[in-house]
């Protein structure tokens, strides 16, 4: 149902911290604002084309930090704009706790190729 | 919990949608991007003074479209940076729903005097 799109911004939520629904969704949204800076500053033209076509996001889960982790290092050593969300822990988590990775926006079949066996969150 | 804050967005969600978990987090993700772009190009020193505060969010919910709409009409009015998303429709709700609103990053005192009163997501 994402075909076409060429390019596709991944936010990846840990599970094990079970946050609550309204606690994850601004966990992805700090993902997906600070991950799109960084393309738009670094990587103007996939930013861009990303924009242009409308900004497609899927959400994904992963089961713990060392799934998170090793997404991020993936996405570094491909290039593609990554951001991890350390939260301040005013609410459900300790402070500096990692809770999420933004991914992208990259073109999807790159982003697909780390994240695409991954469940929707 | 969140004093101390000069700037803030927030991320209004229907309620009466019943998305899942990771809809809303997608689309709360959307709201936020599109928001602070719009402040970004139109009220950059609103934008620089939130991503240089730690990018403050907070999702709240409200009952129905309508809600929704008034949100919107109302930050207008005050000059708050404002985005609809309407969902593609590709899952869950029919295409051109409105699904969510993003409104700031504006000063808190002007966000809270329109959303101070909502329940958080």
């Amino acid at each position: 149902m994402t075909e076409g799109f060429r390019f596709k911004q991944v936010l990846v939520v840990r599970l094990d911290l079970d946050m609550g629904r309204g606690k994850a969704a601004v966990q992805c949204a700090h993902a997906a604002v600070s991950a799109a800076e960084e393309a738009r500053t670094h990587l103007h033209n996939w930013w861009k084309s990303w924009i242009e076509e409308g900004q497609l996001k899927v959400a994904v889960k992963v089961p713990d930090l060392d799934s998170i982790l090793d997404l991020e290092r993936k996405g570094r050593s491909k290039g593609i704009p990554v951001h991890l969300v350390k939260d301040r822990g005013l609410t459900q988590v300790p402070p500096g706790t990692i809770t999420c990775l933004g991914l992208g926006p990259a073109p999807s079949d790159v982003v697909d190729s780390l994240t695409g066996n991954l469940a929707l969150l």
